[in-house]
């Protein structure tokens, strides 16, 4: 007999018998249940899926008339066809598509992805920067100015645009990094850098380092080649680098994975301090550093320390970073900063993904920054997203004050909130959803976490942002009382 | 004792002992020389190279300078160091970038890639279209537009924006595939593709089936992943399908690769019939098919057939297109049309991958289609890359006639040049790019073919063409003579 915690979904605009043939099809389609397998009887599915035995005759008749199962006179319900798809004349790709090298997304990533789109849905859980963040004036700007001055656009070479490479060389400069055009490679975004280096310099069994919880949990580039993730207590200043001393043992091919300021989902900031002893550390150790930087730019009051590849005399750290979150996530700009041997490998890889990043997207991108609009739009943006960061923490003491705990960002999109009992994430993530409020729960950046979510404020307006929060404190307190 | 047929080459710009200390230092870079390895007396050395033992002694000189080699009095001299960046402080990555899990690129690609951005090299192998061959002032016309209506650009839905797919449906339409925009998904150019296809569909162990010649052997996308390349004999006609048959055991996770229009690197175009008799043959055998059809708008009297994918009732063909060769590769607008289910599974590798292709480059390439402006170029297009191919041929039959044979291309770049006697491709290549010509030797599509060159007519100008024939044909005569 078969197990499972999965039960229909009350709550959802779909007829619950539906719901079961659904969930019996993926079943099936998974070859969980291979031809032949034989079902549960009907009382036992009653029971398991905790509706009424009418609802499972309805599923089962549907499903029979569909000539996926069968049942005889002996009273046993067999799987008779696994190919519902070939009865509709269409090939069938499911051993393909299960047996393909990348892992899949977590399913509720894949679930995120699909509510993203709803135009009606508060989004209290993306760190996609709000139309109104977003430029459009000024990257018009550019596209006039291209729209008279462009040159054809053929393939770029291998690390990118040069034009492109200067200016964020320019930029770096301001932040501390002192590098050149030939040491930067330009990336589709900040994630396929971090898909790159994956692919291009470490191998199965390398071993990830990163901060617990991380933004790193939430994907499965590393894991999909077959890297471990190595979780490291973390702490109000950034990582615990002597748990990581404890943890690392100098084996070929590990590395450290680092968001040191306003790390996401906490906020955090590593003070300069700790970055010279994390640097201090892995110079020692010959760890080598991936430090994901992509929300610098978004700071309140006062800038952030200087990056840890400001501080790296020895080519250890790969810098990641990238203009998704302060100015445009659709150009598709990031860049990877690192030793020059370093750079030729990873651009090889990149040559071999794609053939280079758009070279509209790279030429928008260069003459932002050439032109001082970069630099002018994030001090626009910076007050901006204070007044969303404000509005957020307003809202929290007036729901939260009495059931969850949270730290007060200086900059960045994300407030960690902290229950104060652990309830089932999935069951408030589903509930949220029904009432068109998207959070990301906590475990998508920490396994088993039960207590946290990413609150961020990027993408929903003020109006929304009080009103989600709202929302989702009765959830809690439902839940809570629920429980 | 070890062996090489490499020596330095007397026509580089580059003095001999210092080629020599690079190929040394790669040796020993490579861990192929570790530390404690004996190197071979000078003389050895003098003789393996063809060199003066005087290069040898000012190479040694310069190593042991550098404190990566040490004669003793015992008359041998060793390898002691393999960190020269550790000794200009710097940490050394070479075992990350040896150990990593993508393949580089063959060397000769990257030589390629790294030769490509030389303005001065005439280019007869390349496949980018010459800057004569993008319509920029149409690319012009939609960015005027996109400069005063254009929304600002956010993370897109998994499978591309909305708006390019059903542009994308609507032409596709016109060449007999009739779907919609949930089978579509965007990807960054064609090559991207068949990354995510590779990544998302196949396994360590599949087997990719593949005509030989193909542009497929010139990548190590497949390979990188475990994949196995199976080549299957070619004709006038396309693959042989009665070969295929034979080596075709219906293992799990193969898949055809093909390019049934303008092959990449032969030009053939496969007839109507031979379509059917393969689609029919994949059916029977449940081996699915991935279809690249790059190179399809480019035809010169007649539109070749309809693809592959308008005969596929059972959603078995993978269809791979782009707008790189006909429009322009900077761009980077590639698709991928398959069976919602397995689109479904592209896409999600894709957001993984990389959050999804440039919003802006695919408003361009939606904008472009919409307006019609797509159409019309191509027709203008058709045009001009005709006059290329008869200056090629005219300049072929001049210098060519007594020593090679070749194809009357119908459309697409590619002349499959096939030399009467077998030579070095390696040393062609080499001779060439000292004369400043730049050509695609066969083995890049067929290994250990020592007998074609892939020219391309797409990118160099027309007097280039003449010229650079010209030059290629005494430099293999030159050959000839001297083997
Ligand atoms: C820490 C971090 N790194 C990288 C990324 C990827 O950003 P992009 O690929 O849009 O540059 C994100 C966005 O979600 C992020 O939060
Ligand atoms: C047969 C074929 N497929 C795919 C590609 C990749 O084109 P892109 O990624 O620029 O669309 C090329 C270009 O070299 C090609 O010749």
């Amino acid at each position: 007999m078969f197990e499972t915690d999965w039960k229909p979904d009350k709550t959802y605009p779909m007829p619950l018998h539906l719901q079961i043939i659904g969930y019996i099809k993926e079943k099936i389609t998974l070859n969980e249940w291979p031809i032949g397998t034989k079902l549960p009887s009907q009382r036992a599915l009653a029971e398991l899926f905790a509706v009424n035995r009418s609802t499972i005759v309805a599923a089962m008749d549907e499903l029979a008339a569909e000539g996926v199962i069968q049942g005889n006179t002996g009273g046993g319900t067999k799987v008779i066809n696994n190919t519902w798809n070939l009865m509709n004349q269409s090939y069938n790709w499911n051993s393909y598509i299960s047996s393909g090298n990348h892992q899949p997304n977590h399913m509720i990533v894949q679930q995120i992805n699909a509510a993203e789109s709803d135009p009606d849905m508060i989004r209290m859980g993306s760190c996609e920067p709000a139309a109104e963040l977003i430029p459009q004036d000024k990257i018009q700007k550019i596209l006039k100015k291209l729209s008279v001055s462009s040159q054809p656009l053929g393939y770029e070479e291998p690390r990118g645009s040069l034009f492109l490479r200067e200016e964020i060389c320019k930029y770096l400069q301001t932040i501390g990094i002192a590098t050149n055009p030939s040491s930067v490679l330009i990336t589709s975004g900040a994630l396929q850098g971090l898909q790159l280096i994956s692919l291009g310099l470490l191998h199965a069994n390398s071993i990830v380092y990163l901060e617990k919880p991380s933004y790193l949990y939430s994907l499965r580039t590393f894991q999909s080649f077959g890297m471990q993730l190595s979780g490291i207590p973390f702490e109000a200043t950034g990582i615990n680098i002597k748990k990581l001393s404890e943890k690392h043992k100098s084996k070929r091919g590990s590395i450290l994975f680092t968001i040191p300021t306003f790390h996401n989902p906490t906020g955090t900031v590593m003070p300069l301090e700790k970055r010279k002893e994390l640097i201090h550390f892995c110079e020692k150790e010959g760890l080598p550093i991936i430090e994901d930087d992509v929300y610098r730019e978004i700071w309140f009051e006062n800038a952030p320390p200087p990056p840890l590849k400001s501080l790296d005399q020895n080519g250890l750290v790969l810098y990641v970073g990238g203009i998704s979150k302060n100015l445009s996530p659709g150009l598709r700009i990031g860049w990877i900063v690192g030793s020059e041997q370093v750079i030729a490998r990873l651009s090889d890889i990149k040559m071999q993904s794609d053939y280079g990043t758009s070279s509209l997207s790279q030429n928008v991108a260069a003459e932002l920054f050439a032109s001082g609009l970069y630099q002018e739009h994030n001090d626009i943006l910076r007050k901006k997203v204070k007044v969303r960061r404000d509005t957020t923490l307003i809202a929290l003491n007036k729901h939260f004050n009495a059931i969850a705990t949270w730290n007060i960002p200086t900059g960045g999109y994300f407030i960690w909130l902290k229950l104060n009992e652990p309830i089932s994430m999935h069951q408030l993530f589903v509930k949220a959803l029904n009432h068109k409020v998207l959070i990301h729960p906590g475990d998508l950046y920490e396994f088993h976490s039960n207590q946290h979510i990413r609150i961020s404020y990027s993408n929903a307006t003020l109006a929304e942002i009080s009103q989600g929060i709202k929302i989702l404190s009765e959830l809690v307190l439902e839940q809570e009382i629920g429980n």
